[in-house]
């Protein structure tokens, strides 16, 4: 017979499938994650927080694809471009994933001839990094970007940046934290200052940027042994990436012998002591630390940069990053970067810092987990229930009407759950209210509405039903 | 001197970093666009419709890595699977972007062990499609999908997403709709009792697929003659699909002398009848329609098929989609896709729906231009304005009071702004209240506070600011 047929082919074509489903482990990929609904709960409420300070700073919001032209990222990444992600040439454009959002920013203001923006951005970047997922550090993973673009007066988006990452991290609540400050043009002077060819300033940079996780000794030893500093200048740096402070570091900093007589770092600290003034004005004096010794990877900042570290983090030892959180938040100012995609080379300034959430993710759910929270994930209001069998189609009725009224609720799939169970269910998800239906409480035209933590049960009208629910989940 | 050496070296960095840039143009990647602001005040507007309907519901949320092992989608799209994006190989795992949200949640659900959930997610896919960004068929796009997982009494999941799906477009004011239902039990009967071999089913079905888009003659031919069916089998399913209708269109169905001795058919058709009667007493009835030429593309479904249309869609032609927006909503039962990842082979049932947002933004957005409506992109409250010169540290200190409160505020970032020039920004952004610095003023502890549309000012004390900014915005 045909069914048969059908059902032995159906069977092969699924044994089929079978077979090469047991050709792959079940995982997804390398540095990679599933949100569950408690990680979604606590995920969104993050970033609601970080949303509402953007939004109290006057953001707009846009979005760019999740890949980009190849072209687009080349040579904007420094050491870091051999992490970029390609797409494989299927015969069209060669793309590659988005490595942040800062560089589909600068495209995005150059092809949309932008010169003045305040927005933010939370998207998913990809990065083919080492993961260290139980750190909060994956290949998939989000930022949330706050940019100011436009020509403005000195210093004053570059402190809003600040205030913006203290903000957001005491709405976290995440415990102490530090914001370090530092200027690209002060290190370019150091650096040259120090006796360092001024080819060798990038990499120079990315050295001292290893810093927050590897001892003095080491980064001295890559300076010599990699990137070919004489010993000289690399111990000259070491004198002055020890240095942190505030407005009295930079005043005796601009007094400094070997760095006064360098344009570009007497620049560099008087754009500081202007921004640790504004920093002072805006109340966050105390969360800042001008540090010499940050110097951020990325190739593309030309003024201030910041980054935000967690000081209850553990100590840094010579390991690496071991038990620490490391950065939550980064960013500083690019004033080349628009100008990079624009036709006619037009700079538009700007600067911007990015908040790490994945870390702060992994760390407030290891808070959650060790106080044993249960974080409700769904938002019911109501569980409809049947006391006895037979009433489904009651119940879809009622708690269709509910739903017409914008009430959030629900009810069993099953045609005959048991009362039980039912009321299990609510217990279990804490649910605040349930309805009991049964035939002689139809009958009359009522129906039980029970408070679910109490337990107490009172007859409610059909017709009365939805207002009553509403008054009382209002009260 | 040195630092004219650097600034050298600098452009001629700049200059090679600008002659890259002129090499290629300067675009998104083919069928993706950005979104500036006025498009997500829009988007954000219509995903939090559909959020709120489906937590109305008592979704969860999850969320999935936008790449998966490319194993992991291999089989599950027929012919669709041409449109996957794979990555390049870096070395590591082979990965390609997710197609759709289904696979990646049975992926989940196989995984975590997971056999009941209701979940939403809203994410973006990627299908390697010909793009037609002004109807709305983008290579990016967002997908709204929410599903029922769980072995449950038939259709009551099943009718759950129809009324989904009918709440939300309700919601979105898109106009009239019908939610398209099928059954792929039927379709395979149907095409038995046509005399199609079975091994044609999933081409067969690929080919009626395309009834929304091409006239019968068009399907009839790729039938006969790329897939290789007679004539006469062709021309049956012909008087078949043409069938619409409701409750009496399944029972003139199971009287059907070819299909009542066709125990699939029969059993689509029963589960279709309890559909019906299900959304009839949901209050959706009027908003379906039981339609035989529903097929939808995707291998997996095995139940239920759904695909929503707006009415007002100008008619179709033979030259294909020209003119008209197209399925904004689709989904359907697939019991067995759960199953293809579990290593037991553990069956989990599922039925869901997917919401195609992005034909709805392009709909919403073009009526909005045509209205010539104008969307508030940032939602700030107060603006604070310096009436001259040299007030800008004391405007900083006052915003920086006023953002401690919480009110949404901004000001210039130049230090000596017009006052014209920053009133104006208030007007042109409906910006409700602004603050005006000046001396006198403050001198005297107070500042003016002005209602911008009225432009009313009052003075207010400045201890009593925030306080009665709040009021105002209150009232």
């Amino acid at each position: 017979e045909e069914v048969a047929k059908l059902l032995a082919l159906k069977a092969k074509l699924s044994g089929e499938e079978n077979a090469s489903s047991q050709k792959f482990t079940l995982k997804t990929p390398k540095g990679t994650r599933d949100y569950n609904p408690q990680q979604m709960a606590l995920r969104q409420g993050v970033l609601d927080k970080i949303v509402a300070v953007f939004k109290k700073h006057g953001a707009e919001s846009i979005d760019t694809p999740v890949f980009e032209l190849k072209e687009v990222l080349t040579g904007k990444y420094g050491e870091d471009s051999k992490l970029i992600y390609d797409l494989k040439d299927q015969g069209g454009e060669i793309l590659s994933l988005r490595y942040d959002l800062t560089v589909p920013l600068a495209r995005y203001l150059a092809m949309s001839k932008i010169s003045s923006i305040k927005r933010y951005h939370i998207a998913k970047v990809y990065r083919r990094d080492n993961p260290a997922m139980t750190r909060g550090r994956y290949r998939e993973f989000y930022q949330c970007d706050f940019d100011i673009a436009g020509t403005y007066d000195p210093m004053l988006p570059d402190a809003e940046c600040v205030k913006i990452v203290v903000e957001i991290l005491e709405a976290l609540q995440v415990g102490d934290f530090v914001v370090k400050l530092n200027h690209r043009l002060l290190l370019d002077g150091m650096f040259e200052a120090c006796g360092v060819p001024s080819d060798k300033f990038r990499s120079i940079c990315s050295a001292v940027d290893k810093l927050d996780k590897s001892p003095w000794a080491d980064v001295r030893k890559e300076m010599i042994e990699e990137k070919g500093l004489n010993d000289a200048a690399a111990d000259l740096i070491g004198t002055y990436v020890q240095l942190s402070g505030g407005t009295d570091l930079v005043d005796k900093l601009l007094q400094d012998d070997r760095l006064k007589s360098v344009k570009s770092a007497v620049k560099g600290l008087e754009e500081m002591k202007l921004l640790l003034q504004y920093c002072k004005v805006l109340g966050v004096e105390k969360n800042v630390l001008f540090d010499l010794s940050l110097a951020r990877g990325l190739d593309y900042y030309t003024g201030v940069i910041y980054e935000c570290v967690l000081k209850s983090d553990a100590p840094v030892d010579s390991s690496g990053e071991q038990g620490t959180i490391g950065s939550v938040a980064g960013g500083g100012r690019y004033d080349n970067l628009v100008g990079m995609f624009d036709p006619k080379k037009k700079q538009v300034p700007c600067v911007g810092v990015s908040i790490g959430v994945e870390r702060i993710f992994s760390l407030l759910e290891a808070r959650q987990n060790a106080q044993g929270l249960k974080v409700r994930t769904t938002e019911i209001e109501v569980y409809v229930a049947s006391a006895h069998k037979g009433l489904h189609e009651k119940r879809l009725k009622i708690i269709s009407s509910l739903w017409d009224k914008g009430i959030k609720a629900e009810h069993s799939y099953k045609t005959n759950p048991k009362l039980l169970a039912q009321l299990q269910h609510c217990e279990e998800n804490g649910i605040p209210l349930a309805i009991v239906l049964g035939d002689s409480e139809l009958e009359r035209g009522v129906v039980k509405l029970r408070e679910v933590t109490t337990r107490k049960e009172d007859e409610v009208k059909l017709e009365d039903l939805a207002d009553e629910i509403i008054r009382r989940l209002r009260s």
